[in-house]
């Protein structure tokens, strides 16, 4: 991973400042752009059965990549925008993933903490 | 930033491998998931009107920063199903983004490209 | 209102069964679709401030006609694959709010039950 | 069906009317709303394999109602803000879909409009 999240964060804050966007970039609407973009991430695999993804993923990785590319533009937005470092509260958010899936609760269930039954875990 | 990119990627590849769950992590149900962690992100701010945004950002902080931190966990597991790096495409669609909206034309309009007619823009 | 919804359900029947389209109808496909279309009807007010939201939905009717029919019919949809009557729910998920949110205690306030100290409800 | 769409519609007017809420109502904040709602209904199924589905219909029937009505209601919601039918613009949409996709073309593919070469169509 030669290119630095620093250096696109950086690249990022020139953008918009370079279109005066800055203003526009309140969290709720940034929030409503990241749903957008993650919607139309998802509509690259619209009624596709599991059997067809990996041909689909090749045919459309361009696509892919350019609405991955999005969300996590409008994400680092959205840190910037309320000083948060992205890394720091995902390594926080996963400390408490750990905790809150137990390996030996959860191991080969994905079935969610208080949501159901366990006894089938 | 001292914590980097790549540590959270392995520190996620453990998080799952240690609870046996990446065999559900296909490119369709992680988009699945994008979307509804962006909705959850979302609901932060639903009702909310511009003047009391200050206000609920510093109340549901914690909840900001998990959501966006759910958000972009699963987009890290996605581009590492599918073998992508994240800063690259990142860097490449604004580098396209750069292009689409020339300073000239979009300096402080958001209205998109090809959506309206230009004349004001 | 001349129309009825029943024959609104007969007519999306036909549509689909014309093209052997009911066979990808399956509820997690079709509530994927719901979110997609739902998103594109956002989209429509993606980064519109309130004070433009008149002019906005004045030149983008069709468009947001457009958006909540496609919205309500992958509902509809879903609700003949579940054999389920949407107004029979929809009446009595409406009873449900009726009691959730007491018009003594809500009125005015937006505050969700359960989330909010209440005090200044 | 017994009930009558007219007789819900002024039910949910009422609704709002007793909690002052249509002044929370307008439509950028209801079709915020909207995906919200549909992103919960989208979250019963997440995970969910096909093979899956019939159980987990079954076991979350109760869910499932409740989140299709408030999607249902929302969008009930928005077209009342906006003085609209959603029977009409549900029937013009519908007549649209069937010219946007002619029988003979897309019977038994779900492939896109302009999305795909349709030689295998």
């Amino acid at each position: 991973m030669m290119e630095k999240l620093n250096d696109l964060l950086e690249r990022l804050r020139k953008f918009k400042r370079d279109r005066d966007w800055e203003k526009y970039h309140n969290p709720k609407d940034v929030a409503i752009s990241v749903v957008i973009e993650a919607s139309e991430l998802l509509e690259i695999f619209q009624w596709i059965e599991p059997s067809e993804l990996p041909t689909v993923v090749e045919e459309r990785m361009d696509r892919i990549k350019d609405e991955i590319a999005d969300v996590f533009l409008y994400l680092l937005s959205l840190c910037d925008a309320l000083n948060l470092d992205i890394l720091k509260i995902s390594f926080e958010k996963l400390e408490k993933n750990e905790k809150k899936y137990p390996v030996e609760r959860f191991k080969g269930t994905r079935r969610k903490y208080n949501e159901f039954p366990l006894e089938d875990g």
